[in-house]
């Protein structure tokens, strides 16, 4: 991967903003936030990331100096004039559905990025959930990008379905959670809407299913991540970007990439995911360490193992 | 395991029914059906076992011949005069929701089954959903059953708390779908709400997720055993009878009984529901080959693995 030493080899365009929260366990306003932020935060527990996004003169100093103390390089993060991008969501007792208060764009609305000379050499690209047309103008600025993973979301499936097909089209990896896999393919069954997402083109598509893990779907094979069993979840905020951050990251680190790094991309992105939901929007990203998510990725590979030592142990007394 | 010769390993007790169904892919009246059929058509992939419970004069000599062929001992299964139990359900697209049609209990309403003689030494059990006090009472007739398995339902929780509280603290397993263990616990996260289930006596318990997967929790450990990816679900009516019937039909023929069993008792659960939800009824069950089964349960352990030989394949181009 020849590449301008000191460039970051993973790359993620989304957005940088404040975010307010509600949930029953707490609530905050003007966080750190946005899709391009949870996933740098998780992408770089395994390699540098940098960040292509936009922010107001409102934005934090130590904001930036979060991120930059985690190795995200920010040469692509612009400053200008106004207003960071904001969004306001309420919780739930039930963390599945959440109320969307308000979402500003802001600085965002006129965001049409130039990428630095030496980001566009990165071999891991990600793009973030934001209008297709944008994704696809990245993309076309990148050389020879290695692996290139994208995510959508409803708005754009519906309001822009023919922008964003042909970006899918170019994608190695597209990530969708259940509900837009079934609004984009009008399927209900998810193994046939994942099939049909890989007959427009995508090397793979993994489906995030929240609380019920992910699903992966190649053209020869299919690997499923459970859920990691968590005993309380206070802030889903971020969780399908922090997912994209750790699967990619841990991709980017790898040497080639196949179905074996591919599987473990996605137990990454689900270990990392389960801490980012245990605290109020970036706090527990912000203290994670790699120690603990190998930690955590050790339990959840034993949580799935069909081949333990048989009759090792006896928990249920033969009376 | 000391048991007269030629006595079933396993036992159930359910409901034995005739079964009306409508799908948006099929419909049928008084389908052979009830939660002992479904599992003793499922357990009888792997070791014999026997049904106690009751049908009418209305029920057909086809069904019993059909459940006898499958090795099924139908001594403890009265057949009285009346009518028998009736069920008659609707499932739209979303086959995660039914409507109950009706529900005729017939004979069903003055069961009080005596155990023929030869069944009070079977080690396994299987309790079904029926009135807790009857689960007690089919329990204090067994002399020393080696696993006691239950299931139980909405109807129950709701309207008879504490005789089924009392026969929940003398299982080894208790049996639940999501919002079964939601209700009986009150608490919405359903780690907490099995460990709650845990603490009051039973010494796993496996809640089952329907198309998400199915999850067993023991006191020291976790196992997580994904969906099977179907393209296509016709009739998920008795697919947590089956699961129990596979899991429970796996048991019974192993010759201890620790966490590598209980796990593997998981996952062939999970992969005999998978097929029985492919047709119509008991149509599929009825069919199904021990082959199948071993052949989908290859394809299972392999969908979790995580440690595949790293780079063997490449299935993304580096460009």
């Amino acid at each position: 991967m020849d590449r301008p030493s000191g460039c970051a080899p993973l790359l993620v365009i989304g957005s940088v903003a404040l975010d307010s929260v509600s949930t029953p366990f707490g609530e905050a306003t003007d966080m750190l936030g946005g899709s391009a932020v949870y996933f740098a935060l998780a992408a770089s527990l395994f390699v540098p990331v940098s960040i292509v996004g936009v922010v107001g003169t409102d934005f934090r100093d130590s904001h930036l100096a979060l991120l930059r103390s985690k190795g995200v390089d920010l040469q692509g993060l612009q400053r200008v004039p106004g207003l960071t991008f904001r969004w306001g969501g309420k919780y739930g007792y039930d963390l599945n559905q959440r109320e969307t208060l308000f979402t500003e764009l802001n600085v965002f609305e006129q965001f049409k990025p130039t990428l630095p000379e030496c980001y566009r050499d990165t071999p891991f690209l990600f793009l973030g959930n934001i209008d297709p047309d944008l994704q696809g103008f990245v993309l076309d600025q990148l050389r020879a990008p290695v692996i290139v993973a994208g995510d959508t979301m409803n708005f754009w499936i519906e309001g822009k379905r023919e922008s964003l097909m042909s970006v899918v089209s170019r994608l190695d990896v597209l990530m969708l959670n259940d509900s837009e896999a079934r609004l984009l393919t009008g399927e209900p069954n998810l193994v046939r809407a994942a099939r049909q997402v890989l007959s427009r083109g995508p090397k793979s598509v993994v489906i995030k299913k929240g609380e019920h893990g992910a699903m992966m779907l190649l053209p020869e094979g299919c690997f499923f991540a459970p859920p990691f069993p968590l005993e309380l979840v206070v802030d889903p905020t971020g969780a399908g970007d922090t997912f994209a951050g750790g699967f990619m990251g841990y991709l980017a680190g790898c040497d080639v990439v196949g179905e074996a790094e591919l599987r473990r991309a996605v137990m990454y992105g689900s270990v990392v995911a389960s801490f980012s939901v245990e605290d109020l929007g970036v706090r527990r990203l912000a203290a994670l360490t790699r120690e603990e998510v190998e930690g955590r990725a050790m339990e959840f590979g034993k949580m799935t193992i069909l081949d333990l030592p048989r009759g090792r142990e006896i928990p249920l007394e033969t009376t």
